[in-house]
């Protein structure tokens, strides 16, 4: 059976270009499943779409492929990449957008796709279709790695904002992302938490629980989300909105305390 | 063959949360073809889902099973539902999403998916990953609805306003729901209508007619949509937006007469 | 093997009307491996789906069926339509779409689908569901295109500016389509552009080069799309809305001169 294939990008859901890349990749490969992981990525925001990638990448069986296409640097010298990651595969430009998944795996290698990887016309403009699907494809029907091209060693990761404790034993971290709900997405893990305590992010103190329910619709509340880590929500609406907060807004909690 | 399973949601395009559930089916059922049905609820909105999902749960063959998640409640009480109606499955928050299918089916069960359905570790903030794309899977496989939980026999039922008929024959009825067109669309029968009559929708009279193109584009007009309910149009436009109306606007149909 | 559907069409990702089509060639045509284009079409806009579907119905491989609803039209008396292009085919309502199609394809041939396709009680406002679905899946399954109706000889073609030179060599032309990222793209070929020349939209001077990535970011660069047209953009950000321009906007390109 062909392993399945997901695609992750920024192309929208107007331009045919998701298509195109289905195109490449159904005459090469026309019994792989395609899984579409989303085209709504905003435009070139490698950040959203690497921490979205870290969501799913791991929950697939072993041989999918998972190709990832937000690409604000075609046409100059970043590089592409290919990259076995635990028994999964990921093929994207060499932005940044694997840094989660390097964190992630237990065991991993990548190589550099040529830029002719799609047989010579490559455009400048559009490696979604020239270089990566191309690539997928070839991956999803069994092709090692190895023969993709030369091992790259080092690909790009991310800087991330590392959550830290001060000499009090306080946790202190940041907004590292958001979600379509507007939840506030943390780089706190949920494991450094003394249950109960509340929150406070930037000048609001929040109360912690286990669940978005335990306040009322409207109110904001600290929890331990689905990937492990402490995020702010509100109730039935859009933190990010109601409290004016984004990326970057800071983050504290006074362990072993009631208040903050 | 293993069955399709379609999806959903309210996730959006931009977080992964979708292929978190893809995965989940994935490992679990390989060969079920996964469809998407759409991912552009908005947040928490159940009752756009619910008649969403009453545009096609029955057009689907028999043993296809409809995932459906829009789940506000999620980390309440609220209970978790697998469904059998006419020989479709339905897996979802039990928050009324199913209220339109119980209408039509000639014939359902429910069961209450328990909270660990996912094998212990459920999280409390994302159930589609965790309970309901399991879920999904295992009835794609064939597994009984029986085996994945208690009967359910009463599930949650949104209150939708009913039309009526007054003492004159006059059709009372109101606007239920938006589609993405902007177009007005009520909870009147279009077998309640006589052919040819206008249609009042609060203050305003509105020409009907078989088909958008009867007026000309900009003017409004009032149609018997595909679903079988009056609907109130503006040919080339958005309805909602230029009327400014929309959920709860109320419709009158004067019977028998040429002018309302 | 069944061959695969894709499915382009401007019904959005909230309402079950892309679910309604899908489910009824699940019904018909179980096998058919279904892949999304994208259904994100502004309403109503056949310019930009006509655009959208020349990016990749030739990228498929043989037998593919491209399904393409924007139908502004439908309850008038504008056709239907099913077409065999270069070995593709095409289902769509007779409004343009298939324009970009016809220009490339080496043969073609096409069909009226009758009113009644889908056995008679087709609506009036959802021929998607009703027409083009059924026959998309007959031809998935190898129904001959001759059996699915009357030949129709001459499809509706969108007229679309065509790009000029002057006495003096310059090339003229115009901004024909956008697409998500705001990039503003001509009908002017590639092939018509002399190296290296600037190129003026309306009374701006943008430099050209082989790629986004020779100017910096925020700056205008005019380049030679994946498609094979010039286009204006913007490095990382629109230059549709940075630069007020859109469809309409005149280009211009001195040839043979390194000013405009």
């Amino acid at each position: 059976m062909t392993a399945a294939i997901t695609l992750l990008t920024d192309f929208g859901e107007r331009d045919g270009f998701v298509a195109a890349m289905k195109g490449i990749m159904a005459t090469t490969a026309p019994r792989a499943p395609l899984h579409d992981a989303g085209h709504g990525i905003p435009p070139g925001d490698v950040r959203t779409a690497m921490f979205a990638l870290g969501r799913y990448w791991r929950l697939y069986p072993r041989s999918t492929v998972h190709l990832v296409v937000v690409d604000p640097g075609v046409g100059t010298l970043r590089r592409a990449l290919a990259l076995e990651a635990d028994g999964r595969f990921v093929v994207a430009p060499d932005n940044g957008l694997v840094t989660q998944v390097l964190l992630e795996a237990s065991q991993w290698q990548a190589v550099a796709l040529p830029p002719g990887a799609a047989g010579g016309g490559a455009s400048r403009t559009f490696h979604g279709r020239d270089v990566f699907a191309p690539a997928a494809a070839s991956l999803a029907l069994g092709r090692a790695l190895s023969d993709l091209g030369e091992p790259l060693p080092d690909p790009i990761r991310l800087r991330l904002a590392e959550p830290s404790r001060d000499e009090a034993g306080n946790v202190l971290g940041e907004v590292v992302t958001l979600d379509r709900f507007g939840n506030l997405i943390t780089n706190v893990p949920g494991s450094w938490l003394p249950p109960g305590c509340p929150v406070r992010i930037e000048d609001r103190v929040v109360p912690s629980g286990l669940t978005y329910a335990v306040v009322e619709e409207g109110d904001a509340v600290a929890v331990v989300n689905s990937d492990g880590f402490l995020e702010i929500a509100i109730r039935g609406g859009s933190a990010s909105e109601r409290l004016g907060m984004g990326i970057g807004s800071r983050v504290r909690v006074l362990a072993g305390q009631d208040g903050v």
